[in-house]
C-alpha cells in the first residue's frame, strides 16, 4: 500500500494510491483511519510530505562508498544526528538555498517511517514499529557542516528535508532496492539499500535505546556515494525503487 | 508573571503562580488563553515541564569558563545542536542514567521559550518573539558525547532535558541573573547570564536564520563552568535567580 498525505479543497487528509486516483481516508494511519468512498483524481490534490514528524533522526556515513568519498572510514557504531521538523517539505516544494552557504549538496536516502511508540526495541522486533518507507533528501550545506563540526546547522535549514512522495508499507530494504539521485535528469547517486553499513532493524534498536520514537518519526538511513552540489534552477529527484520519485526544484533564498 | 503547566484531576492545564496558589487558565499562553476563577492550592497539582517544544535548540560552549574547562576556546560563532522533544521532563521527574554511559553530567542553563513563529528575526526584534525564560538542565553523557563526535546521542537520551519550574515573562538575562547548579545541596556551578559569549538576542537571530522557531520551542543558552557527574540517588537542582529552582532526582535505568 502507498500512503500519501494531500491537501485538497477541504484541508489536509491522508489517502492511499489506487490505479484511478487517491482513495481518501478519515483519520491518520499513525493512529486510526478509515477509508471513504471518495477517490480523488491525481491532479485534484497537492501531495504533501507523507508525515510531519516530531523528530527526524539521521545516520551519518552509513554507506561505505559515501564514507570513503567524505574521506572517512566506516564508523564502528551509527553516527546519529537530528534534523528539525521545520526542515521537512513535500514533493514539488522548493529547496531554498540559504545565503550562508556556497556549497549545498543532495543526499538521496531511504526514510523509515515509525508507526508506533518505540523504546528499547530489539532488532528482531523492529518490523513491528515500522509503518513503512519513503524517499528523502538529506540536503546538506557541506561548507557549514565542515566549518561547524556539529552537523545541526548545515543540515537543519528550512526545506532541507524533502520527504515523499508516498509511504510504501510493503517495502523491504533487505531486498536491495536502488536509491538514486538525479539532478536535471542526470544520475548522480545510485546504490542498493543492501549496501547500508547498519541495517534498518539495527538502527531502530540503536536509536530507540537512546530516544523514544513516536508515531510519524522518521529515520534517515544514510546516502550512497555521489553526493554533489545543487544550484538555483536545478531539479533534484530522489528515486527509491518501488517507492517512487521525490522531485524538488532548487531556488535561491 | 510566572507561567506553569500542571496536571490536576481534570487533565493538563496552564496556570499562573499567585501568592495563594496557581490560577488556572483555559487555552495556552502560546496561542490564546484566558484566566478562570479557580486558584488551585500548590499541593493539589503536579508541575510539568512548562512547555512541550517541537524542538530544543542548544548552544555549545557559550560561557568562556566552561569552554576552557572543556579544553576549548570561545567559538567564533554559536555551536548549535538539537535535543529531541522526547528528552524533556518536568520538575520532580527522575533523570534516568542510561546503561550506555559511565559519566553523565549536569549542565545548568537558562532556557528561552519562544512565543511566536520566528524566522529571520533580527537581534533588535528578538524580544518580540520571546514568551519568557525558564531553567534547564542540559544533561549530557560526557563519555558518549566525546566518543561520537556528534553530540546528538550523548545529549539526546530520554529525560536528559529537565525544564521548569515556571516561565518567567519579566526576566532579562542582561541584568545578570545567577545560574546555579547544586547536587545534593552543594553548589557545583554558578555564573551570571551576563557571561554568555553570545547573548539571547544574537542567538535568536542566528538560529532563526537557519530554522523557523515555533511557539513553545526552546533555546538552551549554554552552561557556566563546574559541570560534573551525577549518580544514582543524587538530587540535582538548577536555580536561575528570579525564575526558580528546577529539582530532579537521579536514578539508574
Amino acid at each position: 500500500m502507498k500512503i500519501v498525505r494531500v491537501r485538497n479543497d477541504e484541508g489536509i487528509v491522508y489517502g492511499a494510491v489506487e490505479p484511478e486516483g487517491i482513495r481518501l481516508y478519515k483519520g491518520s494511519p499513525l493512529f486510526e483511519w478509515e477509508s471513504t468512498e471518495v477517490v480523488a483524481p491525481f491532479d485534484s490534490v497537492q501531495l504533501l510530505a507523507p508525515v510531519f514528524p516530531t523528530k527526524v533522526v539521521a545516520v551519518g556515513r552509513n554507506y561505505a562508498d559515501h564514507a570513503a568519498e567524505m574521506g572517512s572510514g566506516i564508523p564502528d557504531a551509527p553516527i546519529l544526528f537530528l534534523k528539525p521538523a521545520t526542515s521537512v517539505i513535500g514533493p514539488g516544494a522548493p529547496i531554498v538555498l540559504p545565503p550562508d552557504s556556497k556549497n549545498v549538496h543532495h543526499e538521496a536516502e531511504v526514510a523509515v517511517v515509525i508507526g508506533s511508540v518505540a523504546r528499547n526495541v530489539r532488532a528482531e522486533d523492529a518490523a513491528s514499529v515500522i509503518l513503512g518507507y519513503t524517499a528523502a533528501n538529506d540536503v546538506t550545506a557541506r561548507d557549514i557542516q565542515r566549518a561547524d563540526g556539529q552537523w545541526t546547522r548545515g543540515k537543519g535549514y528550512d526545506t532541507f528535508c524533502p520527504l515523499g512522495p508516498a509511504i510504501e508499507t510493503e517495502f523491504d530494504p533487505l531486498e536491495g532496492a536502488e536509491v538514486i539521485c538525479r539532478v536535471n535528469g542526470e544520475i548522480k547517486q545510485s546504490g542498493p539499500t543492501t549496501d547500508m553499513v547498519f541495517g534498518v532493524a539495527e538502527l531502530i534498536e540503536y536509536v530507540s535505546r537512546v530516544m523514544t520514537l513516536l508515531p510519524g518519526d522518521v529515520i534517515l538511513t544514510g546516502t550512497p556515494s555521489g553526493v554533489g552540489p545543487i544550484v538555483d534552477g536545478d531539479v533534484v529527484e530522489v528515486e527509491v525503487e518501488s517507492i517512487g520519485v521525490l522531485t524538488n526544484p532548487v531556488v535561491k533564498a
